[in-house]
């Protein structure tokens, strides 16, 4: 979605220092955009077309930008400037932005800033990442519940301008308890003489503030919400989370599970920004693993070197049984990691999903049994081809419930049960296929 | 989030008849929640459970029943209450159900149906599957130009119950030209006698009626959106599709590409509600198929079958040679395919991220060669440590750069890049890997 041309249009006007042309610019095209042409700038230039705009105007293109661009812009800020964006921007990515700056930035910032500024910013910049506090934000809009509908749209209208969302509207008591949820919708369809707790719905869906962020995108869509409260400990709501920062989340960590279903370690920017030494660290680390549960592969066929010796043959269906086992395993297991990602399938569904999953390993094993069957005795012999048969059938089976239950076990073992990825499920089954083809072999050879 | 208790409790106020006591249980909670608690009974059950509430509840509760539920429980419903829930339903999920009907059901049902419903469900359920169209719903809020805020406001009023969303509007003319937006916010503080072209704004992000499902998240998401305007080719506003919808759309697709990315076929269902039969004919074709790519791994052996013979310990590093090249064959396919649906990479980006790519390939190449000479050297001697050490950094490298350009080589024949799957770069790196290493050997030893 970024044009060429925009980005000359901008480096152009910005050359020349047109500062209305370039407000312009901004006014008639989406943040997003704008902020995806300047992508390549460097932080200097950022900043110097930034300083060129309107504060709000600046906030608003600033929360577009790419994390590392915002924290390398922040540390070119004078403290003024700075303390002047914070106090413009919305909570949570003020949040984000503080957590990205060095302690030297943080304390030269903090005093810039109004006292309930830097609550604000103290309390969400100190929820660990990943967790349901570290994606909301603080920009929610709250009711009385003895108010009538008329008193609450004025007093909306009045902070409309200040949060993240007003068209769900959370109905609070004096110690900020959460006691219902309203949307703007209703409201406005409402008599303006209601009370608001006349109309509220006081069976409100939410979340805990030290929750998984994973679980936020399965409420947001299984209710479907535009926002979802985040409560503390006491039930007192401290925040929400947005249905667009949800879809973050939840490409997030669909982009995560493809990594780890493939072996390589979660990146931490997409795939485009990251550099060549952090894709090798990110990735060499499981590669160098995998060798040595290969070795077991090696070791079993070493085990079996007189069989090998004695019938060459035997190595020629070797990459194709081993080969089948792991696909099997590999197909088990990314269906059951996704399953469980979207929240289809739980842990307690375990015994039943082995069960339902035997019967299909059966299937395919009997299938790719007989099919090998034919091929083994065109190559091989009638006798090499019993063997490969027999084994392909086993290899695929135990492939496939291999792959089924290595998600259920490293969730046990508190793993991330994504970590149950190919390669890693096609390196225990090739091992297991070694064993259980050669010892065939051995056996009715 | 199914309970246990809550299911028990609505069967036996259904065996009692318990109408009130239904109503409230059901006014109580989440129409979500509900759904699913009644999610294992028989589709005349669910029939008997409907026809006890209200109209306005029934489509509620009707919606957040499986696509499957509603039509079995569409088929055994009376034409005159088939066509009641009809006229009721929001208009996507109307248009949805509609398309699961057999002939005949819609043959009955639509007589009982107003002109204008009959013309918004043909036109709706028109649209192929997987295309925007098919996702996009008729329920949105629209506004003339001229009009001030306050005849705005009170229009939007009386429309509020019969739209998906009003909290994002759209501006038109006489031929249902998309002239502008405007948000519920930005009206509500906007001054009562200001117009409607004052304040919306004309510079509107749309999508065209054909255009992928795929591309929804992608721009909810990028541009923060509520709901994306739909436009037939004469630019005429035709749709929305909202956030919501765009969420279901985005887990559906990654989903997908999870399944596609383990040489799965796509699954029409949730895997919890797949047969057996239906997971084993989605996952044996591609079993079947790559047991041909895998012919070529032993065809590649049964050529160097002298080389074979001479030096038996040769076949025992096999496993971890064309395992390692198999293994960040995947890596890099996954990074790829990923990057490629999420719009972080383009196709045209790839020269820029074949040039990286090497160079990752590279450095993981000579690591994983320097890693296994020692293995060699330890197991096999000198001469086969060289071997393997030389082998594993091409196999590697090479592994490397076929997973990278699958996804692309894919593209350019107009098949889903996520087809890239581990299996497949797996199958294609053995055949590759097994030349390699014992060409190798052949020539050194």
């Amino acid at each position: 979605m970024i044009q060429k041309n925009l980005t000359d249009q901008i480096t152009k006007l910005l050359e020349q220092s047109k500062k209305i042309e370039l407000r312009h610019l901004l006014k008639d095209m989406h943040d997003a955009d704008f902020a995806a042409a300047i992508d390549d700038f460097s932080a200097a230039i950022v900043l110097q077309l930034l300083l060129l705009l309107s504060l709000p105007a600046q906030c608003h293109l600033f929360v577009y930008l790419d994390p590392k661009k915002q924290s390398d812009v922040a540390s070119l800020m004078s403290r003024n400037d700075l303390a002047a964006l914070f106090s413009n921007m919305e909570q949570a990515a003020r949040a984000d932005l503080y957590n990205q700056l060095d302690d030297q930035q943080k304390q030269t910032l903090m005093p810039g800033l109004a006292q309930a500024e830097r609550d604000d910013i103290r309390k969400l910049a100190s929820y660990p990442e990943k967790t349901v506090g570290a994606l909301m934000t603080s920009g929610y809009a709250t009711l009385r519940s003895n108010w009538t509908v008329s008193k609450s749209l004025i007093k909306l209208r009045l902070e409309a301008p200040d949060k993240e969302t007003i068209y769900q509207i959370y109905v609070i008591d004096e110690q900020r308890k959460l006691l219902g949820t309203l949307s703007l919708r209703e409201l406005i369809l409402a008599s303006p003489s209601s009370l608001v707790e006349e109309i509220m719905l006081s069976e409100v869906v939410s979340v805990q503030v030290s929750d998984d962020q994973e679980i936020i995108p399965q409420i947001i869509s299984h209710y479907d919400l535009i926002a979802v409260p985040v409560l503390d400990h006491e039930a007192k709501i401290v925040g929400i989370v947005t249905y667009d920062d949800a879809m973050d989340a939840a490409e997030e960590e669909a982009t995560e599970d493809a990594q780890k279903s493939a072996s390589v370690a979660a990146l931490d920017s997409p795939m485009s920004k990251v550099s060549p030494a952090e894709l090798y660290r990110k990735r060499i680390g499981w590669l160098v693993l995998l060798i040595f549960g290969a070795l077991l592969s090696g070791a079993g066929l070493a085990f079996f070197e007189e069989t090998i010796a004695a019938n060459i043959a035997l190595v020629f269906f070797m990459p194709l049984l081993v080969g089948a086992g792991g696909n099997a395993g590999s197909q088990a297991a990314a269906l059951m990691v996704r399953s469980l990602a979207t929240g289809d399938v739980e842990y307690k569904d375990w015994t039943k999903l082995l069960r339902k999953d035997a019967i299909v390993a059966l299937a395919l094993g009997l299938t790719m049994g007989v099919t090998v069957y034919f091929l083994g005795l065109v190559r091989g012999g009638p006798e090499i081809a019993l063997i490969v048969a027999f084994a392909m059938f086993f290899v695929v089976f135990v492939g496939s419930i291999i792959g089924l239950c290595l998600p259920f076990i490293l969730s046990k073992l508190n793993l991330d049960p994504a970590t149950a990825s190919g390669p890693l499920v096609t390196t225990i089954v090739d091992a297991s296929g070694v064993l259980i083809y050669f010892g065939f072999a051995t056996l009715l050879l």
